[in-house]
């Protein structure tokens, strides 16, 4: 790392700037900049520009084939280019009624600050700002040239950013990416993901008459959406969690020697995790171990988000639906791809006699991953251990999803990650929350990478 | 028929009286009865009541397992006992969005009346007073003593009625029971419904978790709520429509065939309502026909009435749902019994690796019907002939569920119909309602069979 004098006077500007940060951060929680329901975006993404600028950067807000995405950059002692992947989207604070306080009202509780995107992701869009403000300051400029990428999709699986970065790659140029997420485990070790499982997320949905009819006078001679609906789902995950669609599994990558190596160094999370959910168990009879770690990331998923048919209310309806709906989420594993993907879900809908059911994809990113022997990993790991104190957990892939394809292939950057998350966040739940301590420390370790990241070998 | 004169005297009387009708019915309709969401129940009690007394009935509002049921009596020229069988309770009105005037608010086009309930069953309500007191008027007494049963909870499946009516049998005693419903098929032929299935309403729910959890970081490894319900359901109907619960078919009687003599008699509505309902088929590639009508009504159901689980917003939320839940309507013929068929779905389930689905009845009726050359049956087929212009259509049993049997078999009564409805007429959906014609009609059939029902020999 850089020498202490330098780390020191960071430190020193962090601690002071603490509650200009929180005071950020309420500003942009308080923009319910929702993707899923088209709320609140053009203000978010005109905050995070305003932001930019008063930090420093210059800011625009460029349009692409969704939402606009918000780029800004700012000029450095050297060429090189640090670029931050960022989104100012949120997911729904839906059910409303679970939350503790106001979902767009950040609330401070025991020293943790809640509101939806506290973390994921404006928690980190200002981790982000507070850590380069701390570097300026201490450096007397900025010691590479930073560029930002803030947009506003990604909750949505991300569907224009392959195309942006395509068109935009001359200005994306860069030598590493600081991505969206990151922080400690549970038990505060810092962690480091250098792979993404990919998304595609597809509603179903079937229609068999124009309105819904009384069950008693239809039930045995109409056709029953929820019925059409609840068949072809059966067809495609058997109870054993295998996926039934002919040629999923088929371009499903061998997990490496190494990615094992490393999956085996994990902590043993099981327990933690299945008290924090209440659950009884996990599936398959798992527990803790590599078998465990190697489901939870390197298997393809296929998972049920939401299901809509008839009467939900309280009580009895005694209504034959005329219209079902699934939303389905498929995680991937390399070298699966979202749109090979829904033409094979088609194919065997087809042939299974569900020509009804409709597919919509909404949303897909293909899943990426970074080389574990980058120069760049060896940095972020060298920076977590001066804020944290101890290594940094490697783990090859984690199971959530992102657009860094775009980011890795088409743009060639290393992508590594450093934040301010932990287990219990409760991002994409309600009360989702950051803790002081973990925002703290998640804009040292941003700004102990940016600091040194000019001088880094690659 | 009674004397042309006498009939000549009510009918007057019921033209004369139609505007009053109307406000009685607009009055009960504006009152929210809704017994699947608790709301109104007393309200609608009390206001039947007073109506009933402003008749010149006795009315009571007695206790019940469940919500209050009205009991209105009266003394007529003869010791003979007619029964009106009704329910103030109405389903709920949702989807809201679909109504074209204000659900509780009766509202007149094109000569239709449209509210919920305007047909089930407050629209009969009405029409049974206005009967009686055109009856009332024109002989100068009534000619057999009346009695009315008007419970709470029919759109619930009627869980408190046997209870009721086996605590009051001598209260209760009567000669012949006039049903809560009746009227004209789409040709505007009087049906005569001898015979209805039973019913059992089942929740059936999971949860897997306490709480939600992110799709991406649980979908390989955590159960999920949604498709365990998905797989259950999955073994309870295959795709043929046969019910697959071992022992679901043991205790049905074969159909008679007297019975489905009636049956071929029955016009041909199959185009009608695939036309209605915008269908682009029947299931099992049935058409009209006496199989058709057989299977819409001698054969036992399993039907999807609703379907919830996680996120149902616009978009995707990433979301692995700790709960589900399903509605389900079993449509029960002769011997079938709901308390049965409950227990033979839990042991399936059970025995299907299922013990984690809960079961909750929310509603049972058993099938039960009236045998076809009952005196009655032809007594209310005069009448039609009368009021209508042409013979009835019998049917000997009907799709739809009702509380018939502790009617006929606890008080040993014949059950027939007679009303104000039409198959378009939108029960249990948006837009109910009655049409002018079909309501007077309705009431001066209720009032013919009324005024011979006394010297009616059975």
């Amino acid at each position: 790392m850089k020498d202490k004098k330098l780390l020191a006077r960071i430190d020193q500007y962090i601690h002071e700037h603490v509650d200009e940060s929180i005071g950020d951060l309420a500003r942009l929680c308080a923009v319910p900049s929702i993707s899923a329901q088209g709320s609140g975006i053009q203000e978010g993404a005109e905050l995070v520009a305003h932001m930019l600028e008063q930090k420093g950067f210059e800011a625009q807000i460029m349009p692409s084939d969704g939402n606009p995405v918000v780029f800004g950059q700012a000029e450095g002692r050297s060429e090189k280019t640090l670029l931050f992947y960022l989104h100012y989207d949120v997911q729904p604070p839906e059910p409303l009624e679970l939350w503790e306080s106001p979902p767009f009202e950040l609330t401070r509780r025991d020293d943790k600050l809640y509101a939806r995107g506290s973390v994921d992701d404006k928690g980190h869009i200002v981790a982000r700002l507070a850590a380069l403000a701390a570097v300026r300051h201490a450096m007397g400029e900025l010691p590479c040239r930073v560029k930002f990428v803030v947009e506003g999709e990604e909750e949505l699986g991300s569907p224009s950013m392959d195309a942006f970065v395509e068109q935009n790659q001359e200005l994306l140029a860069s030598d590493g990416c600081i991505w969206e997420f990151g922080g400690v485990n549970q038990y505060g070790q810092p962690s480091q993901a250098l792979g993404m499982r990919g998304i595609c997320y597809v509603e179903l949905s079937v229609r068999t008459a124009d309105r819904d009819a009384h069950s008693g006078l239809a039930g045995t001679i109409f056709p029953n959406a929820a019925w059409r609906l609840i068949w072809a789902l059966n067809t495609l995950k058997d109870r054993d969690e295998r996926v039934l669609i002919p040629g999923f599994y088929d371009d499903v990558r061998p997990v490496g020697e190494v990615d094992l190596e490393y999956l085996s160094r994990l902590p043993d999370t099981s327990d933690h995790r299945k008290e924090m959910y209440g659950l009884a168990g996990f599936l398959n009879d798992l527990s803790g171990g590599l078998e465990f770690e190697r489901t939870a990331v390197f298997e393809p998923s296929c998972t049920i988000c939401g299901l809509e048919s008839g009467y939900q209310g309280p009580g009895s309806k005694t209504v034959l639906p005329a219209e079902a709906r699934a939303k389905v989420d498929f995680r991937l594993v390399p070298d699966q791809a979202p749109d090979d993907i829904v033409k094979k879900l088609r194919a065997h809908l087809d042939a299974q006699g569900f020509g009804d059911i409709h597919v919509e994809l909404n949303g897909g990113t293909r899943p990426a991953r970074t080389r574990p022997d980058h120069p760049m990993v060896a940095l972020a790991d060298r920076a977590a251990k001066a804020v944290y104190g101890q290594e940094s957990l490697i783990r090859p892939m984690i199971g959530g999803s992102g657009p860094n394809y775009p980011f890795i292939h088409t743009l060639g950057l290393p992508v590594i990650t450093a934040g301010v998350g932990y287990p219990g966040n409760g991002a994409h739940a309600p009360n989702e929350h950051v803790r002081l301590d973990d925002f703290i420390q998640g804009i040292r370790h941003t700004a102990y990478i940016a600091a040194a990241f000019a001088e880094n070998s690659d």
